[in-house]
């Protein structure tokens, strides 16, 4: 039997772009004599679709878009994700085959913690459900279905089911794609089934879809792989005999299945007249990545789909010849080519002729356009405003963050003037102290690297550089100390400790939720601990004003981690 | 039987603070004679605490206090609202009495819609529970539990008690006191049990808790009410005996006590040996407030303890002589005193003399501090410094969103220098279309009325200023026609629609989901309809950067309204 599984990159709300992107694979597919093809979970609207699926007219153009799908497949049986309306809501799986939706899979695992609030609004499916395919029984899953052992998936596979399929939207974190190859690896060798999991691949908001499709047969090994961050038609021969045989050896299985209670719906039988055999199951076989080149990829995909996807085609960022805007300079110009990106140099009287000129080469050696902007005018012209106010009083950060203010401004007015969408550049050991400037630094439109810690960012740039045999990033700005440069001789550890203690408490308390006497027995210093815990907390506010950015690790600031901002508990 | 509803104002994650006022109105409880005395949901942490219910420590810490806070209960029996750890995770009320927490009731209906998030966190409860105090029987249930007819309220009821008790975190929108108290009073009629209503009251970052404790008797009459927006102890006589006679001589509950199956917990018997018996059920029943008084009132809260429970004193506000600023500051007088509120006049070379003198008189009437600042000199070296970039290019939003942007430097500026909270000045009207400037007039850290639509806001600076005999507001304010005045002779009905039809957009779209074709059904023109929807779909942006705000319709911005930025649906 032959499956394609389109990995597609959907645009959530874009119902009509959504179709054109399933109709166009379904075509693909059926050119490959593919009898089966598969689209993610809710490819219709795009995940996630949020409080849009409140809405009446929006559910009824969904339904209106799968009921033209269904229409073109003929001579193939398509499996696609759409939110159904009836009496309530379902997240679900519309069988389309010879021209219409003959049944729908009501997804029953619903995720509500971490990003996802999918109780908010869908009902629970009845529970398992299966087809046949030209003789080959199929088991259908949506996403979280499968990734709690058990029910509906078990079911299926004891109700005949040689080949689980599992319609997934499942967002990026570092190291995920690895850890569901092994899961569903388990589970296929426990169902003695194969299994085809068809991803959504793409940017949304925070979120990354990393694609990553694959196939694995009855004893879990990955017979087709697609690649990560890249939309793909992934075509795999499976032969669901192989499966069906090693039950008939296995000793356990067929009295589960003799005293199977659970009803596993039967949505209908097909024929495609599929007359493909394959001597030697499988199909193409992606590589995977290394940890820093799927973050790296993470990071591009996401700036190109949030930039594009919102109708810019030109971004815009201030380069300080420091370590976090030369990442984020060199994963805009991978993500749009560097004439799509301009610099902005903003030197103050505080700015070091070193970070000036390393700014300069770096955009040169990029070929991306440049612009200087020196900020001692307005800084002057604030001065003389606020001076007679301030009157006697000592400088103090006020003083600097007018200056990340006014280029703030400047670069705010750039993207009013020529519609452009401005990046931030701060890291996630920033964020989490609210080590930045409310509208200064922060201000802007995507905050590209808001989720990678300091030390990451380091590992990532050095990662990009030597995929180089040129690498466009003077040395020094690795190797120069982190400064903020809003006053004379400044250096991020005059205010915070050294990163490599700062980010292992931010991910103890971050990711982990780990409190003060966890953290000081690992190791970490009780001083250090208080004072970073406290500014964590105390930093929610800057957060919730931040722009989105890209979530890569296990919690990001954002949808994924609720915090009240009038708090009292610290830690 | 006395009973006492303590309304009181706890603060998230304070649970030193809470356990005070907790202890505190225990002791006023006992010395008014009461044998029970109820506290909110989750009162030991305030509510909502969100991801801190994903801590451990922060758990312990509150059944920690929970512990203490039993110590101190005898002669009384308390039920105090608090998250309980077991192998999982409840919302609970603590059955208090004899020193000890006696029993434990678990919620069993979590909300998870709108603001509510609960199970995210929370494990349903089993079921229906009661206790019996000095011979009375006591049925608990948590805030949802009674917005729901049915289980678990009515099993309470029919297995014999005759008081419900509902402790309650029940966020503030127009007109809900009222509501409240019609579905509670019918709960009651229905079950014949007198219902007893402890309310939270407070401000938390978006969300008011009203307060309006109540109780009202088995035929549905309020016969105690507290007043809305500020602490309370309510002190109740019920007469259980008048509901039981009342089911002796019902016909319908008999049969239905009798055929019962679900199980009723039974949480204890305790006896406090309440002597009191009144001849006249009932207690002090405060006025309700009608419309206008009642969402100024929230708003006055919510400022405050936004304010206040954020560590600050003071607040600054940049007032123009609009109508929006004006309310903002009469909110903020009247909640921090006027000498708290420091005005901030910015007048551009575009400001009108007539505004700019209502905005000295304002003030002046008010008798808060006043700096002034015009801005022309930064607007002067913005110019200079942009001019070779923008080159040719006419005048455009560019130069408008500057003007606002160095208003908020300003503000920002003097909120670093003298640790003064920021308070904006946008409403739900321009919020929602992105009349406003992105870190310009909605940088800040409080958005007092950024969920009230502008005719509102117009009503409410009517109503504050008829309760004065001697208006501080030059009546120029209300009657010129709005403008943001960033341009020569700017009106807002240049860009927009008039408010009498830009506000039914906004309520239908945004309040109902409604589509298009509904709102032009209502009379709504098209070419508004079409241009207004875009527009709001177009400035999620901002709003996902916009300060928190105060909900006070049914559907605010912020976590009650989760809509995604990447986003081609339109309506």
């Amino acid at each position: 039997m032959r499956i394609a599984l389109a990995q597609i990159n959907t645009v959530v709300g874009d119902i009509a772009g959504n179709e054109r992107l399933i109709l166009d694979a379904l075509e693909e597919a059926r050119g490959t004599g593919a009898q089966l093809v598969l689209f993610p979970e809710l490819a219709v609207t795009g995940y996630p679709p949020e409080d849009l699926l409140l809405k009446e007219h929006f559910l009824a153009a969904a339904r209106d878009a799968v009921a033209r799908i269904a229409e073109a497949c003929t001579g193939i049986v398509a499996v696609v994700g759409f939110p159904e309306r009836t009496d309530d809501v379902y997240n679900a799986a519309a069988i389309c085959a010879d021209g219409e939706v003959q049944a729908v899979y009501r997804k029953v695992h619903l995720p509500n913690y971490g990003v996802f609030d999918e109780i908010r609004y869908f009902q629970s499916g009845p529970g398992p459900a299966i087809f046949e395919l030209d003789g080959v029984k199929v088991g259908v899953t949506i996403c979280e279905d499968i990734w709690r052992p058990g029910t509906p998936e078990t079911e299926e596979a004891l109700a005949g089911a040689t080949l689980i399929v599992n319609l997934s939207a499942s967002p990026y974190t570092v190291g995920k794609a690895r850890r569901r190859e092994r899961m569903v690896g388990q589970r296929a060798a426990d169902a003695i089934a194969t299994y085809a999991f068809c991803a959504l691949v793409g940017g949304q908001d925070e979120l990354i879809f990393d694609g990553g499709s694959f196939v694995c047969d009855h004893e879990g090994r990955v017979i087709a792989r697609a690649p990560l961050f890249t939309e793909h038609l992934l075509v795999c021969d499976v032969d669901p005999q192989a499966a069906a045989s090693a039950r008939l050896r296995d000793t356990r299985q067929r009295p589960a299945a003799r005293d199977l209670v659970t009803e596993v719906a039967h949505l209908g039988s097909f024929a495609v007249g599929g007359e493909h055999r394959s001597d030697s199951p499988g199909g193409e076989i992606a590589e995977p990545l290394d940890e820093l080149a799927e973050v790296y990829g993470a990071l591009v995909l996401g700036t190109r789909d949030y930039t594009r996807k919102n109708g810019f085609g030109h971004v815009v960022l201030g380069l300080s010849g420091g370590i976090d805007s030369t990442l984020v300079v060199l994963v805009a110009a991978d993500a749009l080519g560097p004439e799509n990106v301009t610099c902005v140099i903003m030197p103050s009287p505080y700015s070091s002729e070193g970070t000036q000129s390393d700014a300069r080469t770096l955009a040169a050696n990029l070929g991306t356009p440049v612009l200087e902007l020196p900020i001692a005018g307005p800084m002057e012209a604030y001065t003389e405003l606020l001076g007679p106010v301030f009157a006697e009083r000592e400088p103090d950060l006020t003083e600097e963050n007018l200056q990340a203010r006014i280029r703030g401004n400047l670069l705010m007015a750039l993207s009013n003037k020529f519609g452009w969408l401005v990046l931030t550049t701060g890291n996630k050991s920033e964020m989490s102290v609210g080590y930045s400037t409310l509208y200064g630094d922060s201000a802007g439109g995507f905050a590209v690297i808001k989720d990678v810690p300091k030390l990451l960012v380091y590992r990532l740039v050095e990662h990009r550089t030597t995929q180089d045999p040129q690498s466009p990033v003077p040395p020094e700005i690795v190797s120069r100390p982190p400064s903020a440069e809003l006053r004379p001789d400044q250096r991020d550890d005059d205010s915070l400790p050294p990163y490599e203690i700062l980010d292992r408490i931010i991910e103890g308390q971050i990711e982990e939720d780990l409190g003060r006497d966890q953290l000081i027995a690992r190791g970490l210093p009780a001083e250090d601990v208080d004072r970073v815990q406290r500014l964590i907390d105390l930093a929610e506010y800057k957060r919730r004003q931040s722009p989105p950015g890209i979530k890569i690790t296990s919690r990001a600031f954002g949808r994924d981690r609720r915090v009240p901002i009038t708090n009292r508990f610290r830690g």
